[in-house]
């Protein structure tokens, strides 16, 4: 694989001259369309050090408009990145739609240089390959140009250019810590790097191996290859067979919903008692999250008017409100729109220690997003898949994920609409879109069923809560939440987090 | 995610019956349209013994026309499936355009039941998963409508079944081991099934889970199922990028191909000295070969008149015929046609201890498919990831691989040619498409050197041959095809086989 890029290319200063400006104009054009086009264009330079990955990142940046051009190169994690599970600093760099961003040392540095140090066997290496391929397909299922650039040296080439930066003090300090390494290790290096090119090349986002010992054939190649992906993105396009749909259920659709007993209640007087104890233990337990490196995730979801606000309310109260954040998700920003859906969950990923709760979650896409139209069924489809991978990096990264379902029947939501309209001062909870909306109950129901079936996995399933009673749904989610946190936390009872 | 099928769902027998006869009917109509069609249905029954996946076989078997399904249930394997790669099986099974396929304990059965009985960790688990991955996106991208059902059954309910059918000696015989060893590790089963399809619960082919207690609800649920699934394929289609071309290579393009020195020759005196030795030896390790449970594969790929024929006829020489067979590669045939590109090469991997020599191969779809327009850019694009995953499996299974380019310059090859003319008994050997394919000659060397690229891996590399003189190509291929071997089948001399 990487014997066609030790051929000692070479470009003569006249050839590049006269090739450069050409390219410089057709790039600029071509970056010009894609500020106006609806996708991104996410360049990974990756490959040996001194192959040229840096040098190309600001060769970019000299060439094509700076303003619509990022570039990132990810080190060891910062604090605030440790803080977060490892795919976020990369979703915190994915350019919006019309822009070009420029990541080196992105996804495949770590799983490649622990498995060339031989800190991680076959089958890890096969398991982080087979994320990034995941987080990729999604990428260019949302429309992503991605182009994936392999800058190589040989053995020889490489001591080389050690050996020359070596004779001179001004230049020693250009040898960094990567490429000693490198060097020592240059045959391990290149047997992984051999594995991940072959299985990270998927026909929509394969790699190019490019030489990176002269210069100038350098430059133009990678100012070639960047100009011809986007000029081939902005033209073609191909028919393919829309995704599978989900069936409708058979008749008498006895569903997981239909089986909740929605004439569950408490007494007034057992209410105030359990939530009083079980405010208690949360507060108690908070206290015992802060001092782990844990944080929690608790997320919302339900019929309108469930009570899902009140519920909430009744959590915060036994919360110190310097850890906790109430999250309401409604329409998505500008800025949100012209990113991947998940990129507004990522970026409110918590840090250790502290509590979010989702009013309605990134569960909206194959929840009112499928149902209104505004996915495509292409989209909430995958999203099914995007959803379980992103919950299984927060549980993955020690987050406690506990997610609720409320649920009432359309006769109880009706009620609640009515009384909403009665009361003053709760009338403005009630708005037009709250009755149209529940037109489409039966709509809704397949999605919600559908969802829960397709993401209540063992690492992040879904608690179903009868809300008939507001009460008794306060109640048992209060203590669902106290058990988890307390089989999560407290390991003294032999309780291990569930796997 | 197997909550929503432990919900008891029944249908009674009127409603059944209602059902039944229009399901029939539309099933029926589907099929027809689908004989038409240019893509196969291949449906998945997986999940627990007792969970119904024979009876669904039997069933869509009685409601469809049973001339265009066929029906396959996967067990262990057999001596002739054991000296093939394990997926040499599943290819065998998989269905032309306008078919039906139903295939039970198909590529899943076998990492699911080891992992559940923890023969492997959950990193192998995942390398099986991203194998199986990458296997039905290849299907799907080829067209392939892919139906993946997992039948599930509660504990509860599972040792009911057995229960029942232990009562009575007239049905205890439908007792199998594999529901024996379901029912023992039930937890293990499902923890892994629950792993195993949220991994592979792709935005293409999703699993569809179906509680499989009732025969009435599961039979009226798989038929609306399929019915729905083979409608929207019939359907729906979407635009989508196409994927990326590699870009034309910098002015001055020094290929690998470039770098071959055809100056290269040997003597006449030394070549018969060099080629007796060299078939001596190769006698000797065909007999090592024989002994071993290996096979050999030989791949020769070359320009027109580059003396692709004449090696391979000095090599087999030296070979006993009942050990050997020479495979060249024409056109496909019209079964061929209607299966994924790779099938024809799929159904000649040869048991062990025998060798199979390829007169061009399986490489026609990036070389004259590509340069003739014969495959689409998406086609021939997938095909190098397609392609290496083939070999790797081959590899893996302990064929000894070897791939040889035969190269020569332009105008050797119009030499050749005009050769041939001139010569009655060579006349019929060049014919006008070869001069056709020669004004090509830079589309095919593009071609040839991306492949080179592209698919020369450390598991299958590719050894580039000096064949402008014929003598030194042939003493060339058949000593290095000698060390080749040598490495791989003689352990003493500590030649362990390339990783």
């Amino acid at each position: 694989m990487f014997e066609v890029a030790e051929l000692g290319r070479k470009l003569d200063s006249e050839d590049y001259d006269a090739a450069v400006p050409g390219l410089r104009t057709e790039l600029l054009a071509l970056q010009r369309r894609v500020l106006d086009a609806d996708f991104p264009v996410i360049v990974l330079l990756n490959g040996i050090d001194g192959g040229g990955r840096s040098e190309t990142a600001n060769l970019l940046h000299e060439w094509m408009d700076a303003r619509h051009i990022t570039a990132r190169a990810f080190d060891r994690p910062t604090d605030s990145e440790k803080a977060r599970p490892p795919y976020w600093r990369y979703w915190m760099e994915l350019p919006p739609k019309g822009k070009i961003a420029v990541l080196i040392g992105n996804w495949y540095a770590t799983p490649l240089t622990r498995h060339a140090l031989a800190e991680i066997d076959d089958g890890r290496l096969a398991l982080a390959l087979s994320r990034i391929n995941d987080f990729e397909a999604s990428l260019v299922a949302d429309g992503a140009l991605l182009v994936k650039l392999w800058f190589h040296l040989s053995a020889k080439a490489h001591e080389k250019r050690i050996a020359k930066l070596a004779k001179r003090k001004e230049t020693r300090w250009r040898i960094s810590e990567g490429d000693i390494r490198s060097q020592k290790h240059y045959d391990a290096y290149r047997r992984t790097a051999e594995q991940a090119l072959r299985l990270t090349s998927t026909a929509h986002a394969p790699w190019t191996v490019i030489e990176g010992k002269d210069r100038r054939y350098r430059e133009v190649t990678v100012g070639r290859h960047l100009a011809h992906a986007i000029g081939h993105r902005l033209h073609e396009t191909r028919e393919m067979p829309s995704p599978p749909r989900p069936t409708p259920a058979v008749a008498d659709p006895h569903t997981i919903l239909d089986t909740l007993d929605l004439n569950l209640g408490v007494s007034r007087d057992e209410y105030e008692r359990r939530l009083e104890r079980g405010q208690a233990r949360l507060n108690e337990l908070g206290q015992h999250l802060r001092k782990s490196e844990r944080s929690v995730t608790l997320v919302f979801e339900g019929w309108d008017a469930a009570g899902k606000g009140g519920t909430i309310r009744r959590l915060i109260k036994a919360l110190d409100a310097r850890f906790y954040q109430v999250i309401p998700v409604a329409a998505p920003t500008d800025e949100e729109r012209v990113h991947p859906y998940l990129w507004r969950f990522w970026r409110r990923v918590p840090r250790s220690g502290r509590i979010s709760i989702y009013d309605r979650s990134w569960y909206g896409r194959v929840l009112v997003e499928r149902v209104e139209g505004f996915a495509t069924p292409a989209e909430w489809m995958r999203a099914y898949k995007e959803i379980n991978d992103f919950e299984e990096q927060l549980v993955e990264h020690g987050i406690i994920l506990s997610k609720f379902w409320l649920h009432i029947s359309a006769e109880e939501q009706l009620r609640r609409f009515r009384e909403r309209e009665a009361t003053p001062w709760k009338r403005h909870k009630i708005t037009e879109e709250d009755w149209r909306n529940r037109e489409k109950w039966s709509l809704y129901e397949v999605a919600a069923n559908e969802m829960i079936g397709r993401t209540s996995t063992a690492c992040a399933p879904w608690t179903l809560v009868e809300a008939q009673s507001k009460h008794f749904a306060r109640v048992k989610v209060l203590e669902t939440l106290c058990d988890q946190l307390e089989a999560a936390l407290i390991p003294t009872k032999k309780n291990g987090r569930a796997k």
